[in-house]
């Protein structure tokens, strides 16, 4: 088997390359080669029973997509994109990578004609409020953000060229992802990781919201092994829908907080400093608070159940000696 | 105030730029100028108390959408776009002009900064099966055509545009435009028209498909009031939500035919030859029968309420003689 990973330098791009080192086979066969590209150069994977490639490229550009499916690939993750707040603030990238990128890489595919899996990565993003309390899975996509139209976009793309028969899609709307490693980004969501990473670090951390907002988590091993799930499936059980809602946990602030209690201690807790953010917390009044995720559930994707096991796994796969 | 419209030779492009020149206002503003745009020259309009310009061109070519708006057009009806069948049958003919041509057009305007109220027609076809026996406002788009995919995309594409600023656009969702003059054609759907059309020209129709058979239709006079409902709405009272599935009228063929008896005579009926065709009921099987257009109906979009309006509309309009 060979894997095509975009956006390989990204958290999940990277974790799911280490995974499918360590593990040496996806969808029940051995894999050959695995092919990273991002538009800088992919971490090196250290150890790995296959040859691996890393390739630094803009997807947006066109002509890209054909070199990389050249070896025509029978798995391709395309995580690759321009986040969020950057694709708001620059709106001509956002779409020039979100859009033409993933339209190019679907095209290269198309050409090279060997049909394979093709998982995107899509996310919340896509639903925009006002939404019921729990978005079920024939909720209308409306985003609010120009990275939720560009996802909602790909979504559309993939569905088409699946029913079309130029390769095998699946979407995977992504839960926000928590505990996030590494450092606090600029995002409006940062804080949903910080308030557990920088206690775990026995660092101080702002929470701009209060203990009573909801929201929709999974954790990086929950998203890795969707991407794992979502590359074994069957394509005739998804049928023409080809776009998941991932399942997750919908879990308030102050739930959270409880869970780093008894996964920490209260002292953690304390470095919790509230410093209530209008702006912050008008962003995030527009965000999904829970979802119904009963397709994918019912396609065997898993995620968390209580937020205990969220930190547990941040704990145990970030090596942090409590 | 200038108005611009691409697919002015098209049938409703052609019948609202008919009725621009007769009413010679929108939104109630006089009109000072007309700029009819295809892929070949529109029709002309004999007596209008504007100017008229026609220009033949490719959307889908960059650089056209600049020229189109340069004039700073106030009103941009897009109608413009490859129909289902042919979307379906030239994939990259699809994508080019409704996809690319919509993009190159929003991206023109957003580039002029005059701001203009934009309007898009939609389709139902941006809905695809199983759906429920009413598709209500807030119903996923999940088409099962790349036609309406392309869609959409445009939907989706209006609304994050009108978000940014960039222009005040309202996307509508026509229901299937019956009874439309002119020649049967090779849309599955054509005999949804043909049923009616033919019989009042005297004509021998064919129906391959049951009498219990259901859709949802909008006469050509509805489609043009909801452009000139389009044009006059407050944007601010639509909201974020700029897409509207218009209101319809969902009847039976069984209906329809009883509303041809009772608005045309049995003769006329019996010039419908019933003829099954299993392709045509698959394709028929997979679109929507009933809509709840209650957004649309509350922003002051109105269509017929029964079957006998829309033929008697068809024949007025048409100047048939019974």
């Amino acid at each position: 088997m060979k894997v095509l990973v975009t956006g390989a330098a990204g958290m999940l791009g990277r974790k799911f390359c280490q995974e499918l080192a360590a593990r040496g086979e996806i969808a029940g066969r051995k894999v050959e080669s695995l092919t990273m590209v991002d538009i800088v150069a992919s971490p090196p994977i250290l150890e790995s029973p296959f040859a691996v490639r890393s390739v630094a490229c803009d997807l947006g550009a066109p002509g890209v997509g054909e070199q990389l499916v050249a070896d025509h690939p029978e798995i391709i993750l395309h995580t690759a994109a321009v986040v969020s707040g950057e694709a708001e603030a620059d709106f001509d990238k956002g779409y020039r990578i979100n859009v033409d990128g993933t339209r190019y890489l679907f095209e290269a595919i198309r050409e090279a004609n060997h049909r394979p899996r093709v998982i995107f990565t899509s996310s919340i993003a896509v639903f925009g409020a006002p939404f019921p309390e729990i978005i079920g899975d024939e909720f209308f996509s409306t985003p609010l953000t120009s990275y939720g139209t560009q996802k909602a976009i790909g979504e559309l793309l993939l569905a088409d060229f699946t029913r079309k028969g130029f390769f095998d899609g699946i979407g995977i709307r992504l839960p926000t992802i928590c505990v996030r490693p590494g450092k606090p980004n600029r995002a409006a969501s940062s804080f949903f990781s910080g308030i557990i990473r920088e206690p775990l670090n026995g660092q101080e951390a702002i929470l701009p919201v209060p203990d009573t907002v909801r929201h929709w988590f999974a954790s990086p091993r929950s998203a890795v092994r969707f991407f794992f799930r979502a590359a074994e499936i069957d394509g005739a059980r998804v049928g023409d829908r080809r776009n998941l809602s991932m399942p997750g946990l919908s879990a308030t602030i102050g739930e959270m907080i409880q869970s780093l209690e008894r996964c920490a201690g209260l002292e953690r807790v304390k470095l919790i400093r509230r410093e209530p953010d209008p702006t912050i917390m008008r962003i995030v009044d527009g965000w999904a608070r829970n979802l119904d995720a009963s397709r994918a559930r019912a396609l065997g994707f898993e995620a968390e159940t209580n937020f205990d096991e969220i930190i547990r796994a941040h704990i145990e796969d970030e090596g942090i000696k409590l």
